[in-house]
């Protein structure tokens, strides 16, 4: 018997397919991958708000010149209502990410409305913890 | 005649009450604005993700024992679905920071389901810009 794809089963494979496209600097697939019709944004680690589906590919254009090698681990799912968030670390190369993803369903499919990365400070042998006071 | 409030005003509303709270220190009003029901996720700067309503809860309580000045400005309100996402700068004393801030209705009430808020680097002059090669 096969087993039933789920809502987040479908989500996963969303987001796996966005950091395929992202570590294989893959534009067409980054494209395909953002929402047509919702607003979309973005905020790259260290970057302001990136607001709308030109801008936030234009940004992916140009960090998919030089893809890095990014694995995607420690994924969650979280449904609210007919939005899909996803957690997840991104370990690109030595550094160490925490991001949010925010799928909607258009036409079927899960497609990407927001990201956010931004790097943790080292937490190794710690479960949480403030980098500094910021908050 | 009186303005209609829309959903958007009650988001915005919810929104600056979380950062009443943050900024006052207020914990009782922080744990009003976390939802109830739905899963509560959160990511402070440089620190992992923290996921459930009691861990989410006292990771605040030891933020709000010395609450930080900080003004919440830029605000932008998308809803997706049943979701509004707010994506917000947080001025804290001299670090610019940028925020994700997700709410969903329970019981008629636009709660916090997910906060994550991350340092810009200093953009001076720029709208947007890489603080790094990460992204």
């Amino acid at each position: 018997m096969k087993p039933t794809m789920t809502d987040s089963d479908d989500v996963l494979k969303a987001n796996g397919e966005f950091y395929r496209a992202f570590s294989e600097g893959d534009c067409d697939a980054m494209a395909a991958i953002w929402a047509e019709t919702a607003s979309v944004t973005c905020i790259h680690p260290g970057w302001r708000l990136i607001l709308g589906r030109e801008k936030v590919l234009a940004s992916w254009r140009d960090i998919l010149a030089s893809p890095p090698a990014i694995v995607c681990q420690a994924v969650q799912v979280i449904h609210h209502g007919d939005a899909a968030v996803v957690l997840c670390e991104e370990i690109i190369e030595e550094a160490r990410l925490v991001a949010t993803n925010i799928f909607v369903l258009e036409a079927g499919a899960w497609l990407l409305v927001h990201h956010q990365a931004s790097p943790m400070a080292s937490t190794i042998g710690r479960q949480e913890g403030p980098s500094h006071k910021l908050h």
